[in-house]
């Protein structure tokens, strides 16, 4: 078997462009996710708002589960693998799905990230600044997510970690050349990667929005702000109303930049998932991987 | 009675290589391990995870129990003695136990390991980085085990260590004379231990995983970073399915480099050992000996 090139895994990730990928837990959630308009559904045995409840350690979902999920929908199945897990991403490379989130919602199980180039299929990573996107990218990830803080509900974190990025992309551009040079080193990645996202003006891979997104709003944020789509764990099945939900974030993350569509898309939804303070959190989830 | 000697133990250990070491505490659990395919079982009165739970002194079990499970089984049976304690390690190999594990898991008896070449019986001791790894041995070791964090169903600290034991070795390899003759003391072990590892590009004897496996996936990628075999302690029978869980390991683990097979036997095991993040622990087991 041919592994993908990098353009390929970098042109796969660019098809979700202004889409919103959803998390679901089961094939009767991946249906309700497809219908109401998701690119991909991202197969777990929790959503990071339970996982966060229950503590120990989360791993890689059951193989039937995710099986299960791919042969509910017929748009794209991610799933996650735990950090620096490649076992677990060979196993899910072995089912077929579509791509690999290398996420900080599991229990990492080494310090290392996976050697992402060793695999056929793209995989997503998280970041919170330019080094940390720019490192996974030269690990071979072909799309990259905010890592926001996954299971709260609340967006801060994430509008943290896109304002970062967008920041220290906009610092390069004003930067002269021996200060420039530092930075490769500084990031720990090599030259061409900085040299790209300068030139670019932005990631050398689409960056989504991910961990915090509960409304329309919320995903409209995210894309005002820069982001090339969204990402929705918990904000989706904890909301009162799942497929309405589903289906307006669908709407704002297209009309982004339309406050009337937003408006009414956002009338009458019901109860939102309820969420978390950042400031009660007891684990950091943002904090795994560097 | 003659003393094994040191070829004859090592010998003994390369016997289990490709193989599952269970933890078991009955007579029952032993069966349903030897049947699942175990190559060995680890008698105890209690798993890792109760151990930890439980707190206060944990020793040698109960010969009554060793017994027991001995007569239940006709694979190798291991036991665990304290740190330092060859007291009860003698009475283990009264007992005509297979094995004895020096282990961190009961509670240290000294600061100094039990003088394992006075013994008939091969010693398995855990190890964080090569030189305990090296101490070990020279001490009679027969046998080596990543520390990991035990009870934990957490992986990331075994991959720690077997990543740490490998790089040392590799970085033997670049060493000058100068500096590879500092090795010796550094790690206070006889020279030509440092020598053999240097040569062999190995620990000089088998060198298992252990200490946080908990799902087929685990195991398999214990094996892909290196490991000889596997020992699965609370991983196995604080399981929802404790003789699928079983069976998916041992297959998991002669099979580590086909994810089809693992994403095979991973499907459908139900709930693996709930875990613990390693930064919620009191006591981590691994800083227990040197």
């Amino acid at each position: 078997m041919q592994k993908g090139t990098f353009l390929l895994k970098k042109g796969l990730a660019e098809m979700l462009k202004n889409g919103v990928i959803m998390d679901v837990v089961n094939a009767e959630q991946a249906r309700i996710a497809e219908k109401a308009g998701a690119v991909a559904v991202m197969a777990l045995e929790r959503v990071p708002a339970d996982i966060r409840k229950m503590g120990g350690v989360a791993r890689m979902a059951d193989p039937l589960k995710i099986k299960e999920i791919m042969e509910a929908v017929t748009i794209p199945v991610m799933a996650k693998c735990r950090i620096g897990h490649f076992a677990e991403a060979r196993v899910l490379e072995a089912l077929g799905v579509d791509y690999i989130d290398e996420s900080e919602v599991l229990t990492p199980a080494d310090e290392k990230h996976v050697g992402k180039h060793d695999f056929r299929i793209p995989f997503v990573c998280g970041a919170r600044n330019l080094g940390e996107a720019l490192r996974r990218i030269s690990e071979g990830a072909a799309m990259i997510r905010t890592k926001g803080e996954a299971g709260t509900g609340n967006i801060i974190e994430a509008v943290k970690h896109i304002n970062c990025i967008r920041e220290e992309i906009e610092a390069l551009q004003k930067m002269g050349q021996k200060q420039l040079n530092m930075k490769p080193k500084e990031y720990k990645v090599p030259a061409e990667l900085v040299i790209a996202a300068k030139k670019l003006k932005r990631l050398p891979v689409v960056n989504f929005a991910a961990g915090g997104i509960a409304t329309p709003a919320d995903a409209a944020l995210m894309m005002l702000l820069g982001c090339d789509g969204i990402f929705v764990g918990s904000g989706i099945f904890k909301s009162q109303n799942p497929f309405d939900t589903a289906k307006a974030v669908v709407q704002a993350t297209t009309h982004f930049d339309n406050p009337q569509i937003i408006a009414k898309v956002s009338a009458g939804l019901g109860e939102a998932m309820k969420g978390l303070d950042i400031r009660e959190l007891e684990i950091k989830l943002q904090e795994r991987g560097y």
